[in-house]
């Protein structure tokens, strides 16, 4: 198994962080609680171990069974015959204590409680997670959970969690507070075309806390960008000089639940997270050059737009459209986001006119009144990219979507249906703007392109993944003109803190 | 053909208003510039016209043909031989006149001119345009355009337009001065389960303004809700009191492009539109009851749900989830949006509280605890809307999307595999939703479902279109606590209006 990790962290933390890549590099698990009973998480969360393909070793432990899903199983982690590096767990929390003992008498360094039922509920459940983090602590292991869905390491294809959801590999680590919103952050990545290095459904952070995986995902070579839920957190101050210091090496994207006193007053039932103004808690983030999204969609979106593309100068906005109305809501949209359209030299208009009809009227945003005639369009975008006038680039245009649904006659002159020739001429564009990302990088002017071909869910490979043809197309104009805003905010944090 | 318009009104503004029906419900249409030369709008525009279906008469007019796409062709509008109640025109702007003065002489009423080259041109290309207009009025014509994309009446499978593109019959009404942005608010609402009454791209607006086309929608039996896309108006009085009217019979759903002056900015160069300060228009727009949308989307989206609902009576709303993070995020974006997330009766929550397990928290959000067992959901939101204690509901979960690329092991006991299983239990409760729509309209309590299934376009019917089982599902958060709320504050305005 290849290493996916940060193992040459030293000292202390260090060690701290050594273990913790236990938890994504394990080479042998014993799942505590593994079972048969497909209504119970001891067998869904196996099931997915399993189905994602881990090719470590697994050890079920189930004192009732002599076997699990074909595999022997044992009656403890003490009774497990070979080393075991990450220990799940799944059984009732009244038997956790029990299971985290054997664990430490067999030497086991990373634990993973799924099982909920503890401080969530209050009362003497507040008690009993308590003490299983003090005997974990003892024993010197590091926890994830209790209450999580789990965690994933695709590169390792490890997938001991609750979806039954197996992402690629990726440039992109997640850590939530909650985990339908994990899943929600990262499939919106996914569809933008950004697989994920590590995931972590955190739950009650009881030893672990979300500052910490940002510091190890800070030192991890396969992370390149971070995307994180919170609903807050028992230490502001620590969370903060954390989150600024892993901001200094990755963008870190944050959505931040219970923003209103409503939504708190939710997050205090879910994850007993404490009220915070939100205005300071804006102001902490801007500080500690953190960028905060507004929506988990949107979270997982910016992180996969950091990851393909440089960060750009500054906000010096160029448009290119495929249409007037298209060009006149994005002029808003980079507006509200706090993007400059800039008016463009009267040379650069000269040498892109040339390429568009008479009628043209010359300005920013450049509307190709040529419809779909996609041929001058690459050129148009690169002399943009060249002119040094601009910092970032929007395209936006619609494509023809094919519709199985829809019959046209066909061309009398091409004898082709012309549907799938409009179809043809705009995905085949998409299909060159891989041309564009050449130029896009030496000149440090990342190019934003949205149109609805991205929601067609028809069209494999739009948006492109990574192992595609790596081209990320939004579908909507809102999304991309923040992207555009948010990496040149954190473009210019960077420069003030580096 | 069955008639599709309001044949009824009467007096002066009903002749025009009788005159505009024939652009929507034309028994016989000359199409001025018809050609087979794959690359004009003359052949795209007709070659829509038959693909949609178009059951009345065709009579293609070019005077260098005797024959287009297999239909006779005539040299003018004169030649044709039977009666013409709407002219299309594609032919270059120096011809329209021309062609103008044919459809003049023939006493056609209606005239749809697609052809660009007028006001947007600025210099003599304005004075070409007010030459068109003082020609089609003298000759009693209504005039849509120039330089729209042109229109579509599905009921009467009418597709004279630029798109390859032929959506179903349904209840909303479009206008907008954008041609791509029409495109997009039918996509959105179709998306949403939601057809087209329909839709006009207004182009210049030379004669016909949108108010014009409001003031049609409102007396048109077959609109039920209206979504238009402006960048301003050369009389915002006129255009307000209008919209104000409609608004007392029909809600209307605006999205206003150039609200900034960047984007303002290029509206002038689009449409001609002049600054106006978007507060003083977000002001005109509330004393009007227009609802105004965020994005094209939001605006097809929220017409369509503007369909199948009742309005809500107030801005209370209760909130059944099926993950914690996920009731967070919803309370925050219901803050947002004005909605009040209300404190349930104790007699509420018990009630609800005997359907949940015993570590459920008893509280709004209703946290769904249980996960996936959609069987006492159904039962919990009825018993939340038949309390009387919340306006509104929105009920969110993440279900199972089928993914052919996952192969999970089979479950043991049941022999199936665990995706198809879980995949049919919350794709199968959506089928159900119907069940509470009996309930919901009842009572006057709006049901808002959320859920990643609805952008899952593999599920043939979700969102369900009307044909379908009538359920919308919306895909995020944010847009069906706004529909929520926008229903309320349209429902507070016409209990002041009407």
């Amino acid at each position: 198994m290849q290493h996916q990790g940060p193992m040459n962290a030293a000292g202390k933390a260090g060690t701290r962080i050594r273990d913790m890549d236990l938890l994504f590099n394990p080479r042998s698990i014993a799942f505590v609680g593994a079972t048969e009973f497909s209504l119970k998480w001891g067998f869904l969360v196996l099931n997915n171990l399993l189905a994602g393909g881990y090719r470590g070793k697994i050890y079920p432990v189930n004192p009732g069974r002599q076997s699990v899903m074909g595999m022997p199983a044992y009656p403890s982690v003490r009774e497990v015959p070979g080393e075991v590096d990450l220990a799940v767990f799944t059984v009732p929390a009244s038997q956790v204590l029990r299971a985290m003992d054997d664990c430490a008498a067999k030497g086991v360094r990373a634990a993973l409680v799924i099982t909920a039922g503890f401080r969530e509920l209050g009362g003497e459940n507040e008690d009993l997670e308590r003490e299983l983090v003090k005997r974990a602590r003892a024993a010197g292991m590091v926890l994830a959970g209790p209450n999580g869905q789990g965690i994933c390491c695709p590169a390792n294809r490890l997938f001991p969690w609750m979806p039954l959801f197996f992402p690629p590999d990726g440039p992109i680590s997640f850590v939530s507070q909650s985990g339908n919103v994990l899943n929600m952050l990262i499939s919106a990545a996914y569809r933008a075309g950004s697989g994920v290095a590590k995931a972590v459904s955190s739950g009650n952070e009881a030893d672990l806390r979300m500052e910490d995986y940002l510091a190890y995902f800070a030192e991890d070579p396969a992370t390149e960008v971070i995307a994180a839920y919170s609903e807050g957190t028992p230490d502001g101050r620590r969370f903060f000089e954390t989150v600024r210091e892993v901001s200094k090496r990755k963008p870190v994207i944050l959505m931040k639940g219970g923003r209103t006193s409503s939504g708190t007053a939710a997050a205090r039932s879910h994850t007993g997270a404490m009220a915070v103004s939100d205005d300071l808690y804006a102001a902490a983030c801007r500080q500690a050059g953190v960028i905060r999204a507004r929506s988990a969609d949107e979270a997982g979106i910016l992180a996969a737009s950091f990851y393909e593309r440089p960060l750009p100068r500054g906000r010096r906005v160029g448009i290119v459209t495929g249409g007037g109305g298209l060009g006149v809501i994005c002029a808003d949209l980079c507006s509200d986001a706090g993007l400059e359209v800039v008016s463009l030299s009267r040379a650069t208009l000269e040498s892109i006119g040339k390429r568009l009809p008479p009628w043209w009227v010359p300005a920013n945003p450049i509307d190709l009144v040529a419809g779909l005639d996609f041929s001058v369009t690459l050129p148009i975008i690169e002399t943009l990219m060249r002119s040094g006038e601009v910092d970032s680039i929007i395209f936006t245009f619609v494509g023809v979507i094919r519709d199985p649904a829809v019959r046209t006659p066909l061309d009398p002159h091409r004898g082709m249906d012309l549907q799938e020739m409009w179809h043809q001429v705009s995905s085949g564009f998409v299909s060159r703007i891989p041309e564009l990302y050449g130029p896009m990088r030496e000149l440090g002017v990342p190019l934003f392109v949205v149109s609805n071909l991205a929601s067609s869910r028809s069209d494999k490979g739009i948006p492109a993944t990574r192992e595609g043809n790596g081209v990320t197309v939004y579908s909507d104009l809102e999304t991309a003109c923040r992207a555009a805003a948010v990496m040149a905010d954190y473009a210019a944090w960077r420069r003030l803190h580096s």
